[in-house]
């Protein structure tokens, strides 16, 4: 069975969840408390949990080690992926300091840059490496997942340079699309336009409640 | 008239463009043009544009000049906001390093954290501040934005503090959903579901693939 994507978005929720209860001693859960804790529909937590291929016991719940265990194994998070980076500017110094990604499997190994005066500089962990020996270290260390954070107008390059070394799976936080192989996964995160929503919304609430002050006003 | 947000998404990546147009001497941009680059709907790229309120000269296009213009004022980057962080854990120290996000208007001020053991402490820029000081701080600077970036367990507490200090938007990186009352805006940045919805797409791809060639052998 394969399981719809949106259930694997609430995941790591629901894996959140489990582990604090199984920290709070517990041994079993049910759907209930999971969707009261997390504020979902308990028809679809349970449509969720279904999909795992675990059973529950009546009264009791659904054992926690098992769920745990499951999840994880459906996420892929039991199997770290070794990972790289390519860009070592602002963005993929900040990613390549940040550690909390071996929490759910991703080991960033290694930051690519092109630009010879970051090449060799340390950020971090890590030594900046020079982007034309990728491919001799993709193949060596059978890499196949990159993170990309370069600017826009390197990113569909350096996308097609990554794919031609044989990574299968690209996450990218370049501010642009690209265009890849069907063979390719793509997971985009762009926090420009996650920053442009939030900014739009909220002078928008703004001028709502400023209006709703005008209007007071003028009773 | 109010823009759409999936417009507002795509200006962006317009503004992008026409910066990039900008940079190469074009006075003036085709719709077609535009939507050739993102590779987008022409329609769609005319009716975002118009949404805008500019109009278009026959044969000629837009100005760009007055097209960022107007992009940037509705996208509210022409004020820098000042935003606090809350967390400075290992997420937390890595957005404060960033600093691309004063590029669209976003500028970064302090970093707060409950943890006797990191205040007083230096990660980039900031010196790490008591989150006792936070009420003062936001009274003081006058800040309506905060970035959330503690761990999930303590995201509502933050979200209910910072709402009770005044804070209108709400960047939550926490892994958590948060409530907040209607007048305040959240925008959510879940690094850990795009990183589950890569792994698992990654995983399905291969095994379609092994599929696929283990079918290959059979014939």
């Amino acid at each position: 069975m394969t399981i719809p994507i949106p259930t694997v978005k609430r995941f790591p929720s629901y894996l959140r969840i489990l582990k604090q209860a199984k920290d709070g001693g517990k041994k079993y859960i049910s759907a209930t408390t999971l969707a009261e804790e997390l504020d979902l529909n308990p028809i679809q937590v349970r449509k969720d949990i279904s999909s795992t291929g675990i059973e529950g016991k009546p009264k009791v719940g659904f054992c926690i080690d098992e769920l745990i265990h499951l999840i994880v194994h459906i996420l892929g998070w039991d199997n770290t992926s070794d990972a790289l980076i390519v860009g070592a500017g602002s963005l993929g110094s900040a990613i390549a300091r940040y550690d909390g990604f071996e929490a759910y499997g991703l080991k960033i190994v290694a930051l690519f840059d092109k630009d010879p005066a970051k090449i060799g500089s340390r950020i971090g962990r890590f030594e900046v490496l020079p982007i034309d020996s990728i491919n001799a270290f993709i193949a060596e260390k059978r890499i196949s997942i990159a993170v990309i954070t370069v600017p826009a107008v390197s990113a569909q390059a350096v996308a097609d340079l990554l794919v031609g070394c044989g990574i299968r799976g690209i996450w990218n936080f370049a501010p642009k699309d690209i265009k890849v192989p069907p063979s390719v996964v793509v997971q985009r995160t762009d926090l420009a336009t996650s920053f442009a929503v939030l900014s739009v919304k909220l002078g928008r609430k703004i001028a709502e409640q400023e209006g709703a002050e005008s209007d007071d006003e003028l009773v």
